[in-house]
């Protein structure tokens, strides 16, 4: 079977996404080389892409994929997350009108965030309704095209991006860390980093409290796992996507776990040290290497700091 | 009188520090320029330099300046902040040792960070010795180069790179705005800027509470206020620079004046939507910006985000 995503795929991405999105910097710490028993490392700043995190890439790309016929009758989205604030951005850079099904319970400033960016929210409860179902719905109901979250072609082509850039501006990477929570960021950097450079390590990295990608490699299928409780919000989901899973599980070296605690105080040195705010989703690939979880003999990696999207509220409590 | 610091000094600096210091990145943000009317904002971020301030391209530039005879008897500076951290990193870098005089009640975190860069710490009673007597009585005794925190031209070379760089980065600025303490930021920037671009306009910011330098301007001479109260520590020096003054004076169109209240919002802005951690004196020139202090025909300004180093306790306090 042929794979659904290749680099061209990514390298289309790519130039249909560079007006609209920010090439993010990569930033060195040398005091966190250091901390991390002197892993060269090399961080991709997503939390400073526009709209907080790396999903602005795939839905930017989702969007501008949309055949023309089919722009006019808008996009839908359920998250309450980055996907929701990436779709109100991609809309209007498509210049189309997106609908956000989100939770009554969400962060006012998520919500906020994403009607700022021009989109329209609906809001469902989340013990009672079912947020796929009124997303289907509202699909149905006026023709608009269902952006998914991770586990769709133009995503994870978009997702891959991250990495390619990346690779394009370090030179000789042992190895690449990426987080993983549906998979779509950790299959296109993949696919993308094999394709640049064929001897790369790959390591997913997840929290140990939301193992499915780790149980779903030594199953060789994803398998799906009660609702995770992890401060990483943006990991949550229980299962690994069927494409995402089948373009990743061949090409990653293995799943690295991280517990909620060394999450938390990676957080707060990307912070306090490195004076950037990544969320604990974003936080969790860096914990891996300020942790000692990657094998001795990587001594450049580079990481990508998925998104940087944190609550003030979530900032008290830490 | 010929000025002491002229843009061949800062070119001379910018090649000398090169290799040491971080050339920082140049962020933007359409949500920020939407919030300042429109204006078209690009951010310096010194908060990204190693030592999370500006301050160590001046004590790198400094540093690399001193005769070789002297360099083997180490350096000495008196501060409790940024100056102190730039000073133990640019040693590090020119292969010597750095004495800091800190008082007793100084930060954990930056005493830390100090001795982490390699730097030696002798501590003073804030209420009852004077740093200065102190650090000068070392410099007497061991023959170390005592390193001013702004008004020597070797400073003022080195910090007017940042403006130098950004410069380079950003075509066609209207106007460019700098924080001033002391005021080595602001005149070497001035003097690269306008040598760059002589109708670039150069505004000066600062807090209400520390209006040293707007009081200085309106007399033409420097002029000395009570020890200032403003969360902008950085920004506490209660009199312009000699140099500094007489450099920046004749370049700038005026100093701007920020409250407290506009300061705070403006650093909450920079972490929560632009996901970059800014200490109140870093976000004091963003804030004239931010809150419409500027004149209405600038359209396009540079920011120098001067530093990044804030402790946990300050961020809870907000």
């Amino acid at each position: 079977m042929m794979p659904e995503v290749e680099v061209k795929e990514i390298r289309e991405a790519a130039a249909r996404i560079a007006p609209h999105i920010h090439r993010t910097p990569v930033m060195t710490s040398r005091t966190f080389n250091r901390m991390a028993g002197g892993v060269e490392t090399y961080f991709k700043c997503e939390n400073l892409q526009r709209g907080g995190a790396f999903k602005l890439r795939g839905a930017t790309n989702f969007l501008l994929s949309i055949p023309e016929s089919d722009v006019g009758k808008g996009v839908v989205a359920f998250s309450s997350g980055n996907h929701a604030q990436a779709v109100a951005i991609a809309a209007g850079i498509r210049g189309t009108k997106a609908t956000l099904v989100m939770p009554t319970d969400a962060p006012k400033s998520k919500v906020a965030a994403t009607q700022g960016y021009g989109g329209s929210i609906v809001r469902y409860d989340r013990l009672k309704e079912d947020r796929e179902a009124i997303g289907r719905r509202i699909a149905e109901e006026t023709g608009a095209t269902l952006v998914p979250p991770f586990d769709h072609p133009w995503i994870i082509a978009g997702q891959g991006t991250a990495a390619l850039e990346l690779l394009e501006d370090t030179p000789n990477l042992d190895a690449l860390c990426v987080c993983v929570g549906g998979g779509g960021l950790l299959s296109g950097s993949s696919v993308a980093a094999k394709a640049l450079r064929p001897d790369i390590r790959i390591f997913g990295v997840e929290p140990e409290r939301a193992n499915d990608w780790s149980l779903s490699m030594a199953a060789g299928r994803p398998v799906e796992i009660p609702p995770p409780d992890t401060i990483a919000d943006g990991l949550r989901p229980p299962k690994p996507g069927k494409l995402t899973f089948a373009l990743a599980q061949p090409r990653i070296e293995r799943i690295v776990l991280v517990t909620e605690e060394e999450i938390i105080e990676t957080m707060k040195f990307l912070l306090l040290r490195m004076k950037i705010l990544v969320e604990p989703s974003g936080a969790v690939s860096a914990a891996a290497l300020l942790h000692g979880k990657l094998p001795p003999d990587v001594r450049s990696a580079g990481v990508i700091l998925s998104g940087g999207n944190v609550d003030w509220e979530l900032l008290r409590e830490l």
